[in-house]
């Protein structure tokens, strides 16, 4: 696997090489030598996991739940992001953790880091890529968490107390509107999916252009269980056309 | 009583007046007759209750619970907001939350309207004041509730379905930080604030002039009970100096 250094998201900067024959084309697409890449062992994981941390101007650590990430398969985009990551034993998901907090202490950051992780057949946890800033995998913690990334993102870089990272209640759910290049979401979508779910949070992003696979926005939901938060979720993503 | 038709807030725009004598100048002075002024009776009442409500363009109706508001003494500005009210039965509650629904739909109200009620020794609630605007009563609405004030204050003028107005907890409670008249908040009591909770929510309004009894902020905290909720809120805003 080739990876760019910096500025690669959404599966953009990486490139799969299936032997040296290919690699020097795939080198050159990816911009190398003008641009930095790494090269990695292709990893055969079973689920995709995120942890976002938070480090402040002191050291300080707000550490938010560690959650399942589900790409869309065709698209290699995140479609739904499940909080607190399900059927994964609290041992593994603290070595999950542990290895996002060091991850981003390795690197003397300062601010919100969205850690991708891969979480391999046999327990084991990987980095997959490490994203200095506020991350769509923690989009959730708007709504579902005593303190939002973006809230503890301005405390950390101001050099305030970090606020509570947990969820306020046991389980969120999230669902990015996936781009299709037809039209931008229409409001009667919006109302639909508003009275649906009272309970239930839209974000548009008001981007004009809705080309496939781009972020339009993401519904969130939370619940008594990942599975009933993931539900609401999904149930009033869909109302809303793209 | 007298009070002034419009514009009245915080206690300014109302004068209690003894007898005959004093009336004229009372009108007066509080601009009538360009102004429109009521005359009440004055009103013996046991507490101040409060009740948000919102009203869509379609006439939808979302009912904030009914609150208790307390004012400042000296300064007859509201100082401390508790969600639901304590200790008033659920009948009363229910006609409270009923006489504010009526007052909205009275005047085909359209968006957030905080009403403001006098809970009587015998039970009885009268109406104090109609605040055709999100109202400071309702504040605790923004992390407390599914939907907050403003955001439904949003969906009613848009046409959009209204969001649920009721508590994400049991109970939360909302403190004004008031001004005194010396020098605007300081950053390190806000750092003092936040790091002796993690969980309350501290709102500053960035107001240089730190006049006398101006709301310079307020500070929401949520519990399982109003005392837990108001315990919550007040240590944290005695962490901020005015």
């Amino acid at each position: 696997m080739l990876k760019a250094r910096r500025d690669g998201y959404d599966g953009h900067g990486n490139l799969v090489v299936a032997d040296a024959a290919a690699s020097e084309a795939a080198c050159r697409r990816l911009g190398w030598p003008e641009r930095s890449l790494y090269a990695e062992a292709y990893v055969d994981f079973e689920r995709e996991l995120a942890a976002l941390v938070v480090r402040g101007l002191d050291g300080s650590l707000a550490q938010y739940p560690v959650v399942e990430t589900r790409q869309d398969p065709r698209l290699h985009i995140c479609r739904e992001v499940i909080a607190p990551a399900p059927d994964v034993a609290p041992e593994i998901a603290d070595r999950a953790a542990r290895i996002a907090r060091g991850a981003v202490e390795a690197v003397g950051g300062v601010g919100a880091f969205g850690v991708e992780l891969f979480l391999m057949q046999d327990g084991q946890v990987c980095i997959n890529e490490l994203a200095p800033r506020p991350h769509n995998s923690a989009h959730y913690s708007i709504e579902a968490c005593w303190t939002s990334q973006f809230a503890n993102h301005v405390r950390a870089v101001m050099g305030l107390p970090l606020g509570d990272p947990n969820l306020r209640q046991p389980a969120a759910a999230m669902v990015n509107l996936l781009g299709t290049g037809t039209a931008p979401p229409r409001i009667g979508d919006l109302s639909a999916a508003l009275s649906f779910d009272a309970r239930a949070f839209v974000h548009l992003y008001a981007k004009a252009a809705n080309r496939a696979g781009r972020k339009m926005g993401h519904v969130t939901a939370v619940g008594d269980s990942p599975t009933e938060a993931l539900d609401r979720a999904r149930a009033t993503a869909n109302r809303i056309r793209l």
